[in-house]
């Protein structure tokens, strides 16, 4: 290990919080923004709401370990780390089908303008669900009109009901400006929903303040949630009065117990519930976020950058940019918790850094995503990376024959 | 225990298998009909997917441990219990939230007939998910028409496009005959979607061979997946090729990891799937089902009709149907899995039994239920709960203070 990334790791308050994670020994694990590590403590509370919780308590554990509050437990723990107040925020079904729920309540309170604005290069889930309920909607009634990122701002006008946005785009890492978009969003009437997958968890937000509509987010990125983690959403209280939302599930009722024959929204934000939650899935995600009382979301923030910087400081230093094109933004506030390399043969060296122990993922067709989860990742793991990075590029490693078919699903 | 119940268990095919449930000692657990007990097998297969699969194996999971095909592999599973050829079960999201999907296809495929017809029994999120489809399309498109069970073939006309029925009713017990209502709404060119929460997993039925069009049901009742575990739909392949749903979230499309900028949906009933599945409880559901593999559904049948029978038959040889009104049919044919009995002080009674160790639940205002899980349930437990039941009875215990105050949420 070089001096600087020791020093660093010395410096680095954060550091005694990777304790607090099971990651597998040799393996320099780069793609917590894919799926999180393990944190210790969810084994544990794994074992007890599948062992005691549900095996012991039983059906009682609904009231006695307060199951039935889990959505909103996990909500308002998610809650500050995105600038929100309590109330506002639920952990619940998954994003694809959470932004369904709020795009439905856009359309609604933002009617008659029937104009969903998406940005091209987001992640396409987002698109899919806008395409799924402006067909079921009808032209009359909802549009999806999808432009360049770089075109958000002429595309913006009094047509446009909803911008949906993504804080950090999941191929380049780029992060854009939530408080200018919001309010060239709220400039022209129109409502604005963040998707935070790629940025909660690893960047400071001030939901609240900023005045963003709604936003959803993602348990098992930065969250550590755990695979498929149930997520977010967030919808600000001043749509509270009149927002509704479609997937009227007996749990967003406003009393689900009394078994009535109307649905009657529950109070604010509860209403977003649908149907009886995964708790166990839900538990891990509780239990994932114990570390963030351990850290502030500016310290998580301060050491992401400072992992990005040393990593793509050594990717010039060590000349790979001579060979791999840098997506990422060069200036720190433009980016997120990722760095983000285009290369011919990504998928080979995606596989040659694997094999190696560095654990990176690939998108299609020819992007290298280098994910640093400041929870966990040291420098001597960026400096890691660098240094196989370095050796597979020299060798040209990623041009043997078991690299050379990329499977249908990676 | 009484001479008939010892040997009633002593010749149950199926007495073995409670050895494959962790059970609370003491406890005579008769509420699988909310929550099923704790399958042995879960235990181990939880910790594996946590600590090995997610802890160690990390983002190569997905394809390594299979996850990708999670929702398919647990689908295909209870395929056969339910009478589906492959193809057209998959296990995802909840009741709720795939009910959206399903009616969503249901009111495409039999436009422009525009009448949801449901039950006014059944249990309330159906309709709360009705009412919330209707509202989104509005009147022109939807209406939910609700009537009662009872008048289910007079309201049955051409301008019904589905029938939603549950095959038994979470309240009473009583089942609905499939066949009768499935060959009825056919007649009059609706569709039918069938709820199977209350009867997947413990009552044999032939949803390919009714041609049935639709179904939805839960993991975490019969099938023993643990709180919340995700549900399952069925789509008749006969509908493949024309069915859309519009939560078309990136895991439905045909190709997820291309990233294509539109959504095209994927083969089949994989276009049901919409976000990343909460993977460690879909795991403990897929360990549930093993036990599934050592009984056949007839079998578990034939015991949760002996079960019933004998509690039926106890509570009138001792009496206490002078106290209860049994709201289950007496016809086995046209009965669930539980039996439930309505009192005027049906809580008292509930918390009173709980006290003494046999676990039931209550529906407000006046019913108590009495779940048989034909797996782990014995006669014995049948006998102990009357026994129970009659002495809280005779000793008026449910009038006791401690009983005097029901909470809101149960």
């Amino acid at each position: 290990m070089s001096d600087l990334a020791a020093s660093l790791d010395a410096d680095d308050p954060l550091a005694h919080l990777r304790e607090h994670f099971q990651l597998p020994r040799g393996v320099v694990y780069l793609d917590g923004n894919s799926l999180g590590a393990l944190p210790r403590a969810v084994t544990d509370a794994v074992k007890d709401v599948v062992e005691k919780q549900w095996g012991e308590d039983l059906i009682s554990s609904w009231n006695t370990h307060d199951w039935i509050r889990l959505p909103t437990r996990v909500g308002e723990r998610i809650a500050p780390l995105i600038g929100a107040a309590p109330g506002q925020v639920l952990c619940t079904d998954s994003i694809s089908v959470n932004l369904f729920k709020l795009l439905a309540t856009a359309m609604d309170l933002n009617t008659p303008r029937r104009v969903i604005l998406a940005v091209d290069e987001d992640f396409p889930t987002d698109a899919y669900i806008a395409q799924g309920i402006a067909q079921l909607l009808g032209e009359a009634r909802c549009e999806l009109r999808r432009v360049p990122a770089s075109d958000i701002a002429s595309a913006l006008n009094e047509d446009v009901a909803l911008l949906m946005l993504t804080e950090v785009n999941y191929r380049s890492g780029e992060r854009h400006d939530m408080q200018k978009f919001t309010e060239a969003a709220h400039a022209v009437g129109a409502m604005v929903l963040w998707d935070l997958a790629h940025s909660a968890g690893v960047i400071p937000m001030e939901l609240d303040a900023l005045d963003v509509d709604m936003a959803v987010g993602c348990g098992y990125k930065y969250f550590n949630g755990g695979p498929g983690a149930p997520a977010f959403l967030y919808v600000n209280e001043r749509h509270h009065p009149k927002a509704r939302q479609p997937l009227s599930g007996w749990l967003g009722h406003k009393d689900p117990f009394a078994f009535s024959s109307q649905y009657d929204a529950g109070e604010g934000v509860q209403r977003y519930q649908a149907g009886t939650p995964p708790i166990i899935s839900m538990v891990a995600l509780n239990a994932a976020l114990d570390v963030f009382e351990k850290a502030t979301i500016k310290q998580i923030r301060a050491k992401s950058i400072a992992l990005t910087e040393f990593f793509m400081e050594g990717l010039g230093s060590r000349g790979l940019l001579q060979t791999l094109a840098c997506l990422t933004p060069r200036d720190a506030a433009r980016r997120g918790s990722q760095v983000s390399v285009a290369h011919e043969h990504a998928w080979g060296l995606s596989q040659a850094l694997i094999e190696a122990g560095v654990v990176v993922d690939f998108r299609a067709p020819d992007i290298l995503r280098f994910g640093f989860a400041p929870l966990y990742n040291s420098f001597k793991d960026a400096e890691s990376a660098l240094n196989t990075l370095a050796v597979i590029i020299a060798e040209e490693r990623y041009l043997e024959e078991r690299f050379a078919t990329r499977p249908t699903v990676t």
